[in-house]
């Protein structure tokens, strides 16, 4: 396996490690839940040295939380915008592991303080960039990555010029699992005429958190059955998300299962066309660019 | 005591039982956090046999959560609008215990299934119409009522004709208790200059779910300091649900101590004038209200 290496894409929840072969095929892949917060503070090398004994002793690259202040060591964010070239050069070396982190990527846009957007990523920026380079989406492209944290990242001439993270996911966990409607949202989320009335109220909403209490109100008032009341709060939610980023264009979707059902469904009542990606395929292009450039 | 009587706000979380004498004034208060979560289900005439032992043993009504599916007896909403009399009329009385119970409002707009708002009150409707009963406001005004679910109430010739609840401080409350944000949103919260910035990112945004979000990256990218966090979010919320109920026009507050510090800055920002009212005083005189109309 001359030219062999590992990629690792190590979240804050999850990791997933690939054995890459030299030509950036993936030779096969390790998914575990040993994500930044399972992990204390020296358990690094040893993490690392556990999936070297799975997959194999070969020099290793990861990006994602790994990189961050809770991770391993931090690789400073690349400020927006910025490219798999940018990226490579900027990435941050453990030599005695024989071990690189990828930066996340920063944005501060505008300068008044009243309209300047603050946003960080670190580990989508991997995805996006890669799903242009394997030629899986087009070098002037708009991505979605639904998760817990939903980001929009808009990509010129293969260079990520803007993005936007939604916490979309994370409202809704809080709101299921906390305060006045958890107990009402643990029925089926689903593309479906309740989620397509979310997605109706939520759109353009400047009032999310009255759309958010109308979810009680029409249970209450017996205007939603209740097993709808998940799928209606996940349409207002995710409805006000992709109403203000998508105006008619094509989306490339990095996500699959249902959640990419709702987000095409979304997509498209937004009139806009969803493409999914394989998020998977473009990490290890992604991976396989940035460490072709380090070496 | 010829005429006395007991009137109790009880609410989800807290109660307070006023004293009140036949012609209205009070004449004495009490007040603790036996609210309706505090409750099992048979122990409701223990307690107010306990608020008669402390104030007196006199026929009493009450409103709030104590009249919901959760409390001690469901006082059936009464549909918007509708005024004192009305909720008079509708009052659920339990005779045995010498104790009636106000309804609740509802509130259907609209006859599309996309665009129509569902939403209920329980205790909100007895400040907002006691305080047009007592001359505190205008019989045409709007209403604010700051809390963990904050209400917009339209009246019109004294009568509740629209509402819509807000869950402007449960999402401030669920960010700083759970999720990413937290630990961040521990700092103090005033009207100052992170607060100021915060409600001119909130006003009128369709996108919440990332405004939110932009805490935590400016605060990691140094350009918010961090004891500034949770004024800012607070500022991000509160300038939203302001944003879209305020359009210059007079709102009365019916609130006191910080909160109404900042709901009078948000509504000052977006163009309205804010008058704060005793909410106490306005519920006392809407109790008497209605306690008078059902002798």
């Amino acid at each position: 396996m001359t030219g062999a290496y590992l990629a690792i894409d190590w979240g804050t929840t999850n990791r997933r490690a690939y054995l890459m072969d030299a030509d950036g095929s993936v030779l096969g892949t390790s998914r575990d839940d040993r994500g930044v917060l399972a992990m204390r503070p020296g358990e690094y090398p040893a993490e690392l040295a556990a999936i070297r004994t799975r997959l194999g002793d070969l020099p290793a690259i990861a990006a994602g939380m790994v990189g961050s202040t809770r991770g391993w060591r931090e690789a400073p964010y690349r400020p927006a915008p910025t490219d798999l070239a940018d990226l490579a050069a900027a990435a941050l070396r453990i030599e005695e592991q024989r071990f690189a982190i990828v930066p996340g990527v920063s944005l501060l846009a505008g300068s008044d303080p009243a309209t300047m957007r603050a946003d960080v990523m670190r580990g989508e920026e991997v995805q996006v960039l890669g799903a242009v380079a394997a030629g899986l989406a087009p070098a002037d492209a708009l991505f979605c990555q639904p998760g817990t944290h939903n980001k929009w990242v808009r990509v010129e001439r293969g260079r990520i010029v803007d993005f936007a993270t939604a916490m979309t996911g994370e409202l809704f966990a809080l709101l299921r699992g906390h305060g006045i409607l958890a107990g009402m949202l643990d029925g089926p989320v689903a593309d479906g005429e309740a989620f397509r009335l979310g997605l109706a109220r939520g759109r353009g909403a400047t009032d999310l958190p009255v759309a958010l209490f109308e979810v009680r109100a029409a249970v209450l008032l017996g205007t939603l059955p209740p097993p709808d009341a998940a799928a209606f709060a996940s349409g207002i939610l995710i409805g006000a998300d992709v109403g203000t980023q998508v105006e008619g264009q094509a989306v490339h979707l990095l996500a699959t299962g249902t959640l990419a059902d709702l987000y095409a469904a979304a997509i498209a009542d937004a009139g806009g066309t969803a493409t999914p990606l394989d998020s998977h395929a473009a990490f290890a292009a992604g991976i396989h660019q940035i460490w072709t450039l380090t070496r």
